[in-house]
């Protein structure tokens, strides 16, 4: 824990908190890693997901989730994890309560609360209280840096505000805790009064807090603004600075940055950015650029590379849909479309690519789209096994068919299941597992508004017919069940499938609705996802072409694993 | 446009393409307004979103999506409108040809295209010869500036790089176009060999260049890096730079604040940030910034305010689900829940907001109190003609009625028909102009592959009854058809209207084809356009209630002008 010496001089007893010992100035190049010793090096991520980042609309976590997110993030190596507000949520309790008695590794467990109340005892408050009852060896008090707020909001004088910082902390220290400090609004009350935003900092210096986190709330801050605001602060306090942000401006992630080239050594964020309004500091974006690109160290050793399963675990507890072009553990993030790109690639890396995908975990995606060129086509062939060349007539064969479809507006790039089909007809001539012999959907609505969807599908396998029916929730929905129903007895694997996703876009804007629409079907077992193409003028048919195409993916990668454990045995 | 005079001194002909006449030292404060004339306040917006954001996966936009689009933002009042790339895509000729026919208003039209190729003469390149075809007043020549670059993927050598580079602008700016360089790879090249980089500029410089575009193609870039190499640029070249950036670091929007606040008078981006990977500088992002931060100007007068409904309006082209959290434009982004922050913000809302989001188009959504979507409303309806109060039962009732539809799906932002239809039902208790008895679509697949899609309906107008079936190329253009067939005997205008899109949007994500789907229907006659819309996990339903609405929609107007051509005569 580290404290403020008599005199301002910075003395560090056991661990430090913050580090900040580099030079102050705005550094040039890429931050620099400085050169003070194995401590500056390290930078500590404080995480407030589960408090901060349930403020977005649409996320809550139970307990038991938030027990599993925070141990997640303690094997990434998170220096801290905010567990939350135990006086502001009763449940609160509940987690820490399960974490005191079975502690985490290496992440220390922080509750968060507010200075004791105007005119109040420190002692008698019962959100302070709340604090101690947690067990959580780590307390993060928050308090107003904005004239505006303690007279406007809190309604109360700008000398009793510094006093309920001092005592607060104060107390807090004084039953053995490790007190960070909040400066709520730091960044617009110091562009209002610098004078009295410092002496907000000053009063937690002074009552022993470890470090004191200057809060960007309201997330208006742009990135050239917070150097001397930063280097200000540095001169007038000696206990070490963090950094709080939000990203109303899109500079959340930037600004985090800008902090740490500054010497802060104590970031706050969320995993993946969660948090009210725009969000908070996406953690999953600063760390590798801390780490890759300004030579010092955030996580365990090892652990940046289990960062992009980290994200999707905790967008997969919040039931959010992670988001594609997220910096660096998005799907998109390593994904190349255009043809000229996709070539460069092949030959370095670097020449597209700011960092290596897997670092984090993720991986180069080669898109194969009317952009991509013949170089595309064979790397993405060789991925699924086969030997070809980009002279090689199958190489143009595929190029051609993938050209010509997407002209009717097929689009391979999110259909990773109907491209595969189609270089598996052309590489070894792929015959269909069954033939339609027809289909019939209808949709009826009523007089009393009831609404019948129906399907009835005739198909052949083999020498066998089969012909079927099934209502559903809408003709695709009906077609759907009335095709896997109709191919059961043939293939039980169909029952193992099921569509996870359904999307349509219309191709020809302006052309009513004749136009042409474009179905892309998403479809998993318990072992893989894929993703399913059609094309047509009439959405039932643009269906079925991508529910047939994921039929046939299913029972051909079936195959071909009965196959390769066959040759095994 | 603008040209560097001899011996280096920076003179303006005409119309400054990139005003860079402030100080170019890394600015305290908000970036300040600078105070040297009119010119310097002005940050030129140049828009790639119809070349560099259809790179993103997903993303493809027809020749009429692209004109509209730019007419869009031309209005805006955008400095820039790059169509495309001529000599890559044959599609993107038909753009310039429609607009070279029909000039936007205030916006240039720009084609994007590459130097000549290295060790052949200019005159006879093709895709240079493709850009002067396009009638675009200006052309945007891309190079590369990446030492690596040029020797690994364009396998020249450096000399002929910037002769390639010289002689292609030179020849351009010739042929009275207005020539502006992207300086591909800049940083990472001026990172490698800043002497290079710094050369290729000069040799834009020297071809006569009105603006040298400084490109982060890698997006890797850190925000504390660019500081220095924008003053080292400066120093070195008198020609005004511009600034492109991708976002695989989060530091896009944050890096171009910082290259104007450093005097950078030229930024780059696409609408919603999309761009392949983790996407181009979010214009919607960094302009209010501009605009509201830094007292400097980019749009029109008056247009910021219209910037909301842009983003929407290109997202829906685009058909992307917009971002809930997007700075400025997301609809969460001045979203405040329940409790101290609400009751602060009614207060006072510089506590929890950083700018006015009216000033963007956007409203503060406050859960616990529907004051602001009231306003909205009543502001809505007298536009319609209607007087109302916010007290009036009937604005509650409106309210009411769209906040429950939207819980159920419905958008109401992009069907302005549904909308007003949900008013006048309200405030005069319209009658539907025909009850629906039932109605059946079905669609067939024969064994010889032939799709048969039918429509039977059953309506009742007054008290006759009509029954009647069509053919189309689908189910709902058969519905459409037969809908109208049914209400021409009663209702002729009916044949004057017609359906010019048609749009799907799935809801629930995961839900696979039982998903809940919008489907958005625009219509229009010889005089106006409107928008309606339905929701149902059956997209035939869905599509039924977005067509009846548009019928209804069609059929009131028409009453009401007779209604008022009738009380004029």
């Amino acid at each position: 824990m580290s404290r403020v010496g008599g005199g301002g001089v910075f003395v560090t007893v056991g661990k430090s908190t913050c580090d900040e010992r580099r030079p102050s100035d705005f550094p040039e190049g890429a931050g620099g890693a400085g050169s003070r010793g194995a401590m500056s090096k390290r930078v500590e991520v404080y995480d407030t997901t589960l408090r901060d980042g349930t403020q977005m609309e649409g996320i809550s976590f139970s307990v038991g989730d938030k027990i599993a997110i925070a141990r997640r993030l303690d094997k990434l190596g998170f220096a801290f994890v905010e567990g939350g507000w135990p006086g502001s949520n009763p449940k609160d309790m509940e987690f820490f309560q399960s974490v005191a008695d079975a502690p985490l590794q290496t992440a220390k467990v922080a509750a968060f609360g507010a200075t004791r109340r105007p005119g109040k005892q420190v002692e008698s408050d019962p959100n302070i209280k709340a604090l101690l009852d947690t067990r959580a060896p780590v307390v993060t008090i928050v308090a107003k840096a904005w004239p505006l707020h303690v007279t406007d909001v809190l309604r109360t004088t700008l000398e009793e505000n510094l006093a309920m910082v001092r005592d607060s902390v104060e107390y807090l220290v004084g039953q053995g805790l490790e007190v960070l400090f909040d400066a709520e609004h730091f960044f617009d009350g110091y562009k209002d009064d610098p004078e009295y935003a410092t002496e907000v900092l000053r009063a937690a210096a002074a009552g022993g807090a470890a470090c004191l986190v200057l809060c960007e709330t309201n997330g208006g801050l742009l990135p050239q603004e917070l150097p001397p605001i930063l280097q200000a602060c540095k001169k007038a306090v000696k206990v070490p600075l963090g950094f709080h942000a939000h990203n109303d401006s899109g500079c959340a992630v930037a600004n985090t940055l800008v902090a740490v080239a500054a010497g802060l050594r104590h970031v706050q964020g969320t995993v993946n950015g969660y948090g009210e309004r725009c969000g908070n500091t996406d953690l999953c974006a600063v760390i590798p650029s801390i780490e890759l690109k300004m030579g010092l160290s955030c996580l365990a050793e090892g652990q940046l590379q289990n960062l992009l399963d980290a994200s999707r675990y905790v967008a997969e507890m919040a039931n959010v849909v992670p988001q594609d072009h997220q910096p660096y553990v998005g799907s998109s993030a390593f994904a190349h479309k255009g043809g000229l790109h996709a070539d460069a690639i092949v030959k370095n890396p670097r020449t597209y690519e700011h960092v290596s995908p897997q670092a984090v975990g993720n991986r180069r995606r080669v898109l194969v789209s009317e952009l991509a060129g013949r170089s595309t086509v064979v790397h993405r062939v060789k991925e699924m096994g086969y030997e070809v060349a980009k002279g090689d007539p199958q190489t143009a064969e595929i190029l051609g068919r993938v050209e010509e479809l997407e002209k009717l507006g097929y689009a391979f790039e999110a259909a990773d299941g109907s491209f595969e089909l189609l270089v598996h007809r052309v590489m070894r001539g792929h015959t269909p597992f069954f033939d339609l012999l027809g289909f019939r959907t209808s949709v009826e609505k009523r007089e009393d508004g009831r609404l019948i969807s129906e399907a009835t599908i005739k198909v052949r396998v083999g020498d066998e017919l089969e012909h079927t029916a099934a209502e559903g929730d809408g003709p695709v929905n009906a077609l759907d069940l009335a095709l896997r129903k109709a191919l059961r007895p043939f293939y039980p694997s169909v029952a193992e499938m099921s569509l996870v996703d359904f999307r349509v876009r219309v191709l020809d804007a302006g052309s009513g609705t004749a136009a042409r629409v474009r179905v892309l079907i998403e479809s998993a077992d318990h072992e893989a996802s894929w993703s399913t193409v059609g094309v047509s003028e009439n959405v039932i048919e643009a269906s079925w072409q991508a529910l047939v195409d994921s039929v046939e993916y299913k029972l051909l990668r079936d195959r071909t694993r009965t196959t390769e454990r066959k040759a095994d045995g």
